[in-house]
């Protein structure tokens, strides 16, 4: 089972690869009568686009979202709208160079799943690395932009890059604002810089780093989620490890929580005025018993190093037979950069999700 | 929806409160044939049960197992196998102290599911923390036996506590047979010493410390999972960050990774004399691309503190006052200990799947 | 995969075998804050329990349910109520007499799943029928009670046979009340009275007949179930043909759908006085495009004669080797009869879950 | 939940409406290494293809399918196979006039979904139909295309039509070759030139008539499918009356077998030569407790009279108000007649998947 859907109710299926025609999804279970038009989708996708800096691949993909079903205008909806129907999404894949690739054809890039392919599958589409091509997260971005919309203005999500290779933000100096203002969605300036030469290094030397980002949604209303399997900090688990190149997820304190005493890490409540809890902290992440605090849900996910390095690195080939490899290509050398929106769509898709379900059962 | 099941070909139901008469499980899609009695399942029960040092809870339960349905016995299969039908678990709850709870009934501990439970579902059973207690492991334990039965003896899983607190092992001084040795499942002697000592402190304290446990797989062939969303790794992540108490989930390298430059990361191969590769080193903790490499899966978890502690926190009650709590009942010091079990069964569930889902879609 | 899971928000996962100590389900995904006790789910089971005539099985099974979790009350909640977490439901088996069934061992009974078990999985309980015996229907009676209660009591399920052997009811005759007056589910007195003696041979001459029973929900608001696929009328069907000795299934006018001209059997509008529209008829059987009319929904199931029969056929033993067989034990001589309650159930299931899924997508 | 999905191993998304830029769908969990081109898939679209003879709708479709992913060749695969990744297939909509269906924008027409999309979604695409068209019937049968190949050459599906309106065809006179000499699937040629005169009178009519649809799949192995709930018979059936316009499934004997006694209904066995048995007779139709015995596996679905039609019939507007309609556009005065190649592909869709789900649980 390639399982390429997920979600429950509100589904993601996605489809594509790298150097095919195109790639896309299908997104079902959305509620009717959302306004829904191309430009909003494109709006996201935008921001993940490659060649925007010299910090990414530059790959040129115009990366242009159309919508093939779903929704419906006249002069009665006056605006297009959400049919409650299966919508379908194309994006065509326009800058394909796949004789980049020829190399990788026959050898199996270290880090990457040429190797893992062909032991599954018997063969692989080795163009670009195929299906699991980070171009298939621009998919994930488009599904993530109806999930906004699912979840409506109220619920915010946005993300940040919280660590380059081994060097991480200041805390203290966190300006959401100026996430918008360096290539590398960080919301402390002084990192930004620091970022930029030590890519600008990893470039020049053939090689690449690791990143983390973190994602916050902020006005999710308490009781989203379930106790056990399903616990919403349990899918997020999953969707973002989901994404290419993640190797760890954590929630709130996280990996910290096992440094913690009980004292230090439950987070105390005082009365609101509204008889609603308020927190006097956030260890939890906003998630308590699989289900949301009306807390800001705060996630952070480990991206590894691009795999794809002109470095060159042992390897062996299709027939078993030792070789080295150095990957050519128009490669990120940190893949996490472009990451962050893509982070950000996953966690909305699976609050959407989460919240239809939720009404599901409880009827609110 | 609850959705108190997991797993898609090898699915596992869990139902059952803390102080209900009984918990249990319903394995589905077991493949028939396979050997299995009460014994087999009570092996790994043994090992999770409450009460075996001072160091966890001293509730008394001897998590007695009995098979309801999915096995079969005769002269000509010999020994009682699997049918291929669902076979029901159940597990008597024994020794439920439901006053110790009532202070739990009007209150919210900070750091459980009380407010959450309250906020999504309006009512809760409040005595020992119904659903969200950690005696619904048990089920999951009980799942599991089963499912290192469906990998067969080649397939070995098996995990150790890397922290407890702010103490870490030493990796150098690894020891498998160690973790039998020391009722914290630590594969250093030193580290098990000094945890000792640490939740010695912590119970007097009237306080709690976290963990992290440490899981391996060792056997499982390439070409496991399948390369997006429902990749390996992901379900894995999913899997454990749906334990009780989890905040955390990491794979290989983990959250490590993102220091790491490309150079270091990726994991080089070499020829072996089977023409199947010999990975140089394991960052990558046994999968690529969401497919097994063949290499031991390796995972880890971060429990947080256990948060029923006799330290008076400030909270708020149902009401939505102020108030204070400091939790009694017979609770663990560091729930993190006896999560070993757990999460071994949850990587054995995991794995149980995909190996059936890898043979549908593959053949072999 | 043996999927013994049906439903989406409201699932149900039944488990175990006629001759095993106890037979049960687990329903998830209930809403929470529902008042649930055992005497409510034995009403129904009651009405499907063996040996309350001489036309059906003279097993004696008492068929008490027991509720072991996701229900709770304390002073607050006055009444028990459902939680939100799974309900897991057992039913003990009492009177089991596994010598009945040694001439099943080794020989494949006609039309029973004696021959297919063994093809599909190398072995099989083959004391009364195992899993596939009708006992485990049992199980789908009580989730199906539990169903009823999430529907509310405005949506009212009933069903009636309407024909058993070659004798069907006559239409005009159609009595509910007369439903409750005799053994077979009869709407109309005269056949019952037929079917009576129709019975009476049957038994005498060691065969069996079979019957088919119609069902109707009323009360079913106007837009339940999808356009497609998981259409109601779809859902509906796989329900009921999952059913033990089903073999056809149909929807308001059915089979004679074929027959009509579309000016016949396309069911007319006219304004009512809430906006709403009366249907002037009824060939959809309340199922138009997959989404449900508003108006009664009406289904039939084809249940085949009970292939448990006295007189002796031609059959082949697990060897491989020609053999006749007669088979013994307490069987009901047309199993239709106690099918209604079953299908009763199984559309209360499948309209629950339809609800639950509604309100997830829609909102209300 | 608009659940625009089935399947669970071989999993099939399909979307788009009657009059958007184009419709498809995604099949996933295809195993790698099958040879698929866009002609294996056309072979099929062609036989479902509008226009190809006056007695289906005049709409011209060529009914292009264009394969978008999951496909790879080069010159070691030697021709184009699956990759195992999901598989998105794409058909451009032609030659819509939407115009046609001003009228059914205010007006809903009798015996179709016009008034449940309304009463579930609050809005809908009326423009042909929408999402429940007939058009969407194009992308199921693409979908079963790749099924047939899953399935392989052994495994052989067809169909024939086997009643239009009131006039059988006589079974005795069934020849599967001239199901391919008529346009109306008839197995009978007499019965043709009888569906010939009354086809062509309900035209002239304004009227349209209802059809019976009869399926067959020899070549099953025994053992697929299983016992409950997921029985073999109750994915046909859920499957089949899925399609647009069925009311009604049967499995072998199907609603006869009601009327049949326990002697008659039963299948005999006596020994084949291999060791497996030779079936007597088949009214079980191929599957015996929902697993396949390996005779031919045969289904029948009822399939309404079209709704659109000439004939001006009572109904009500958008408002609630009384209104009439006649309905103009292309339509098929029996939609059961284009309906066989839908038939076949969603049998073998059913199939497909129980093959790959029986292969994880069994192995083989």
């Amino acid at each position: 089972m390639s399982h390429n859907t997920f979600g429950h109710l509100f589904r993601v299926t996605t489809w594509g690869e790298s150097h095919g025609p195109a790639i896309g999804c299908v997104v079902d279970g959305c509620p009717p009568g959302i306004p829904l038009t191309e430009s909003d989708i494109q709006h996201w996708l935008d921001r993940r686009k490659p060649g925007q800096s010299r910090f990414v691949t530059q790959r040129r993909e115009p990366d242009e979202v159309k919508i093939l079903s779903g929704v419906f205008s006249d002069d009665r909806t006056v605006q297009q709208v959400t049919t409650g129907a299966p919508i379908s999404l194309i994006i065509e894949n326009v800058d394909q160079r796949s004789k980049d690739y020829d190399v990788t054809r026959d050898l199996y890039r270290p880090g990457h799943a040429d190797y893992t392919y062909d032991a599954k599958y018997g063969l692989r589409d080795y163009r670009g690395g195929g299906r699991s091509s980070a171009r298939e997260t621009a998919a994930r971005v488009a599904a993530g932009a109806i999930a906004r919309r699912v979840l409506g203005e109220e619920i915010k999500i946005r993300s940040a890059l919280v660590q380059i290779g081994k060097i991480a933000i200041d805390r203290a100096k966190w300006n959401w604002d100026e996430v918008e203002n360096n290539p590398f969605w960080s919301p402390d300036a002084d990192a930004a810089k620091q970022w930029e030469a030590l890519l600008d290094e990893t470039r020049k030397d053939g090689n690449s780093v690791g990143a983390i980002i973190e994602v916050q949604a902020t006005g999710v209303p308490a009781g989203w989620g379930t106790p056990v399997y399903a616990k919403l900090d349990a899918e997020i688990a999953g969707a973002l490890m989901g994404i290419n190149a993640a190797k760890g997820v954590e929630i709130g304190a996280g990996f910290e929580a096992a440094s913690l005493s009980g004292v230090e890490n439950a987070d105390e409540m005082r009365a609101g005025n509204d008889g609603k809890p308020i927190f006097l902290s956030n260890r939890a992440g906003g998630v308590l018993g699989g289900i949301s605090t009306g807390q800001p849900i705060v996630a952070r996910v480990a991206i590894k190093p691009t795999s794809s390095i002109l470095t060159p690195r042992q390897t062996i080939d299709r027939g078993g037979r030792n070789a080295e490899i150095s990957t050519k290509g128009r490669h990120d050398p940190c893949v996490g950069i472009r990451g962050a929106p893509v982070v950000e769509a996953m966690l909305a898709c699976v609050l959407a999700d989460a919240k239809l379900r939720h009404r599901g059962q409880i009827g609110n």
